[in-house]
């Protein structure tokens, strides 16, 4: 039997859909000098372009609400894309300035990243995100504080569990609430091929087995599913066959709770206002 | 339903077969040093010596037209392996003269791989090409200026799109009709093994999943479908069964119209004479 | 037929779940950078966190006992989970103080990781290891006669043999028995997916398949059967379904004689007291 | 319909199975370091204690005679399995003597290495090889003339065609008769995994859909099959029952000649005395 949860209307699980929307800087943070090559480019352009579009179309479908995590460089380019996502009622979150990914020899290259993040959000879109993910999966110490400075409800980058916990600072003192992910149901660890990183390409029914069976089995328990979809990944055609199959797969499940980053941050956060986790990282 | 399409005869979706007749340029580009390895050029020459013919015998049985993108190096070398694919009545396109990687710091490369190649292709057999892929997939605006002063109708390199388009220049203007690709839809992704680089090789079944998918998902809603194949590869005895089992999947379906890359180019340009993509590249 | 086995009721094969509990070591010895990188250092956390409690739970359905190798920097963190696997009646192995990979440049760095990691397991849970795995499958001829000299019974590092076999020492006289292994049958081959290093994750179908089959060959002539796995893989919740498949199958067979490596390496010693192999290593 | 074969009693296919006896050589040769690696080397020493043995059974169940290329180096370490494999009626030809790979700065290295191997094999087994398999696919025009100048029948490196041709040296002299093969039909490709370069490993049924598919191929057409196979991967448990698969496969084909490599190069030499390939490598 699975255990009492605290979702809404008494549902088992959770179930985030994080749209990591990072367009160019997916390839610009991995190297510099991908901003002299068009071709690499123009895989993230297509997240843009085409794959936004396809993935919130399949959304609308299904009358699914998800989380967009999105660099500041891709909001103040992609500002037709940004207007769909937020008229759509989809939420926004802080995934960096320009996906650069933490150096832990260069703190102040942190706040920098998010304090740009912030200000492009807000400008721009009257957004104050209330989630951050880290780019490429790694963080700091310092960051978990710059997040906590900053009134963030949640951060959503860390892969040491399953269902949502709340962090602890440098100091002891309780931090934002996280939401744990991890490479197996992030789309990207199956189909991102470059020239330079020939990683394989996996067919549908290989990665959807992957990611079937890892609902199938925290649903058993009760809990929290956090896939990671990039729309330059999941928005191929061959992809979004995948992304309606696993939609399809989920919502086949009864109790299940579809919702944003936001909406489950908060909702554990109640339940649970001041437990802490066994161990610490490191 | 599918949205209205510019193809002939009411056609929903048009297919190109992009045939890469890189040969051992393949390897030398990737390293000169292959230049004095004979066993890592074998594989090249596989793709001229057996790999060309047998792609033209499955050709001509099922009666289609391909383009074959040809660099210079190997224009001269393979003499009646070009004879037999003009005489088949195929598209030959520009691929560079040494299958060379743009390198955008060395500008004035890019003009010479060009205009060698467009010179090998016109003194030995006739051809001025209508169309061009770049190498391994990377271009630069320096390279898109290029193919427009030579009067080249279409690029054959960007992946930011599923259906064609027009590029813009630098300056503004409008440049060739692209045709986008993906590494998904390329067979180099899932079969090109080699002791310096060690990529996994899938079975028939998985690429035949992966590349059929994207082909439904497009046909859906009609398009445009291109396929990458490599002699080297995608002639291998293994693969041919893969090719056949590709174009009868292709050939099953109404309203698929197998072209060349010239031919696709030109219908759509007529029917989008002035459309213009939202997001530039970068 | 089956050969003789000398293991007890007739047993045909002996199956030996070995269950490689890193924590952050993994990580942390692969690249010391990764002590700052706590994203990276997450997934060993997990291993600790939520990894083992999967593990242990699954063991105690099917009532098995298996030998958790520690290196001493976990089991001095993860004190909880150590007593719960020692409670449980399940064998605890030495595997090094902090994972660190053997460099023949350094022996004296053998000595220092073994004592220090017989010191830990020895003054918090007084425990007094039979065996040792050497971290990341390689050890040294050093090592060997460290094993020796502390009386240690078995090594579970090798992967020349699938039998246990008695190794011999530089002099000439016997070492520990050797409980052989391999990459084939470790979790970590199939989904230890990092940025730093992105393996392909493959599904629990294919996987299930490969140790599924080694099983079988083995079992038809009887022998000796090594699974490796590690609680921050096969704890993630879709490999739990892997292990409990995995488990079914090999309790599905008759004479199946699951049980720890002190038990097995004890039990081939006495049935063989003086069996040499013909080939060395090297 | 498939074309005129020169094999024996009107066969279709000639099949060689060709079992690379590299021990330990295939490490240390990727890596000189490894021979202070008895972890990475008892991978190796296992094709010898335990993969050779396994193979040698397996052909003997199905009465197939095969050819074993070994390195100098292995034929002095492991004797009784050399006798074994000769007194089975096996062929023994040369694949160097420590599996060092070609360089072509270094050509006096490559007459040492198969002189030393000629002299190990000659003065210990009374064998004078008629066919040589070069190191990891790789050859030079300097080997390819030391090969003619000591009597080779054969070479068995290339990978530019699939039936058995006619090697032409620099001069344009005829040389060795050349038995390609390719990576899609090797083992190792599919299996090899180690700590320091970790390629996927595949199961039994997706590596023989690969193989089957590729026999199958040059089956319809007639022709010639090479099998790579090395006793530390296809001699594992679970890739034992991959061979036997694949041989039953083989010989539930009608007019399948399963020879030596120097039974085929002979009757195809016979049957071709002047043939030339159109194009040359390079």
């Amino acid at each position: 039997m699975h255990t009492q949860q605290p979702w809404p209307n008494g549902a088992r699980i959770a179930v985030l859909l994080a749209i990591h929307f990072d367009a160019e800087t997916l390839w610009t943070s991995r190297d510099p000098a991908n901003w002299e090559r068009p071709g690499t480019l123009s895989m993230g352009t297509y997240g843009g372009k085409v794959g936004v579009p396809n993935v919130l179309s399949v959304l609308q479908e299904y009358k699914l609400k998800s989380t967009f995590f999105v660099p500041g460089w891709t909001a103040e380019k992609y500002v037709d894309r940004m207007e769909a996502i937020l008229a759509a009622g989809h939420e926004v979150a802080h995934h960096g300035y320009s996906h650069q990914w933490i150096d832990p020899k260069f703190p102040e290259r942190e706040r920098e990243e998010l304090e740009r993040g912030l200000s492009v959000l807000k400008s721009r879109y009257g957004v104050k995100p209330s989630g951050y993910a880290s780019p490429a999966g790694e963080t700091s110490p310092n960051m978990m504080e710059l997040l906590q400075e900053h009134g963030f409800t949640y951060d959503a980058t860390l892969m040491d569990q399953i269902d949502p916990y709340r962090t602890v600072l440098k100091d002891g003192s309780l931090g934002p609430v996280e939401l744990p992910w991890h490479w197996n149901i992030d789309d990207a660890c199956y189909s991102l091929f470059s020239r330079a990183q020939p990683r394989p390409i996996f067919p549908n029914s290989q990665i959807f087995e992957i990611w079937s069976e890892e609902f199938t089995e925290i649903y058993s328990k009760g809990g929290f599913f956090h896939l990671v979809l990039h729309p330059q990944v999941i928005g191929r055609p061959v992809r979004i066959a995948l992304l309606r199959r696993m939609l399809e797969f989920i919502l086949s499940h009864q109790g299940v709770w579809v919702a944003t980053g936001d909406e489950i941050a908060r909702t554990w956060l109640q339940a649970n206002p001041e437990r802490r986790e066994p161990y610490q990282i490191g």
